[in-house]
């Protein structure tokens, strides 16, 4: 039986693996690294950086072109479906023709699998599929939220209270996501810049968390809205690729 | 100057550990293990077993009897307070006489310290104090949230859709806790069973996550609720204690 790997190597720093996806690299006879395009060679490298220091041979290492998605699309969940349905024909076939019976395949995914991927999603669907025949496991990452509470010192949930994880793209359609404490992933556009004018509301925002690029901003929103936006643009230039994640939070 | 560690060491399992919390661990020149009351020995024994594995001597164990919280008060906020600054008294005299000049103290912590964890808040609140001098750091864990992911072998956001962590608590009083994906930890009462019936809300529980006595129950809730409610109470009369946490998402 063939077994597909989903592993949670962290949130940058490669000291975030845990000794479980250490163990899981060196399960793998075969990695696959897929490959978003140029800009994001670095990731790449860094991914090949865990394969090379704890992986036990032979293994293979199979890279590929992850389909694009449409971004200029304005349907995005119709845009992701198909763009999902075009990651599981490449899943698929990679699963059918570079992984042999008995063998175990391996995806190491930053982060948490469990947040903000479609790893998870796609082997699902590629299993639902019944073409190719195997098993699945995930182990779960320190999640950029988890290494943004961590660098900045901050607890994600104050007592008895909850805390919401949501995206740029809701928080800037609903001013209602910032009730409450919430992490905001996926923001391309420096959502908070453009939330109403709340002189109590605080931002712990962070940047290539955990990594030796790492950025850390945290006071008013009306404070340090602008200084953050600089300093975004002018590190997702020097760098070509940002991953970056913020905490908002009312001040009590 | 002294140093605080503030070390998240994943949710129950020991590989959850990261490389950068094992790392954290051999630093420690003295680990403080906090004592819940006898019912808990069996987590203060996992995290000595920790430190005897990782840790490189010499090092000292100093364990101390955590101040209980006063459950009966119907005043919550008010009573985690007072119980927070007892904690902090505790904590400080720790600090002050049971940690050398230039040395290195550690809290080891379940799951996530960012997470419904008060080890943060109690340090904040001594360092706040001035009376012990010191630096500290938080390393991020596996969550218990991340961990009930995996091994449900679920993502806890859909599609650019967001998930709340929130507590048992919230959830029995507010049922618009339950609008969207949401995970409830803290929840001694399976307030998932007091939920007005809906057919179409799933729940994914599991307890004692990543260790041997795991369990792990998935299905419609007004199918599986009596059985988890059973589970739980027969599990937790056999070990004395349980941690559990769940997901409810209402299908699409």
């Amino acid at each position: 039986m063939k077994r597909i790997l989903i592993i949670g190597v962290g949130a940058g720093d490669p000291e975030y693996l845990t000794i479980q996806a250490v163990k899981a690299i060196q399960r793998a006879d075969v990695f696959f690294l897929l490959d978003k395009g140029e800009e994001k060679d670095e990731l790449i490298r860094l991914r090949q950086d865990m394969i090379e220091e704890y992986a036990r041979g032979p293994y293979r290492v199979v890279q590929a072109r992850d389909p694009d998605r449409d971004r200029t699309s304005p349907a995005y969940a119709t845009a992701v479906r198909d763009w999902r349905t075009r990651r599981a024909d490449l899943y698929e076939r990679l699963i059918l023709h570079e992984l042999g019976e008995d063998q175990t395949g391996a995806f190491l995914v930053w982060g948490d699998p469990c947040l903000y991927d479609s790893t998870l999603a796609i082997i699902e669907d590629v299993a639902g599929r019944g073409g190719a025949r195997f098993g699945y496991e995930v182990i779960p990452g320190i999640s950029s939220v988890s290494a943004l509470a961590a660098r900045h010192r901050t607890t994600l949930t104050q007592v008895g209270r909850p805390v919401r994880i949501t995206t740029g793209r809701r928080l800037s359609e609903a001013a209602s996501e910032t009730a409450g404490d919430v992490v905001v992933m996926l923001d391309a556009h420096c959502a908070f810049a453009g939330l109403p004018d709340a002189p109590d509301l605080d931002i712990s925002w962070g940047a290539y968390l955990g990594t030796p690029d790492e950025i850390l901003v945290s006071g008013r929103v009306r404070d340090v809205a602008e200084h953050i936006h600089e300093l975004r643009t002018r590190a997702r230039e020097r760098k070509g690729w940002i991953m970056d994640t913020y905490l908002l939070r009312r001040r009590s």
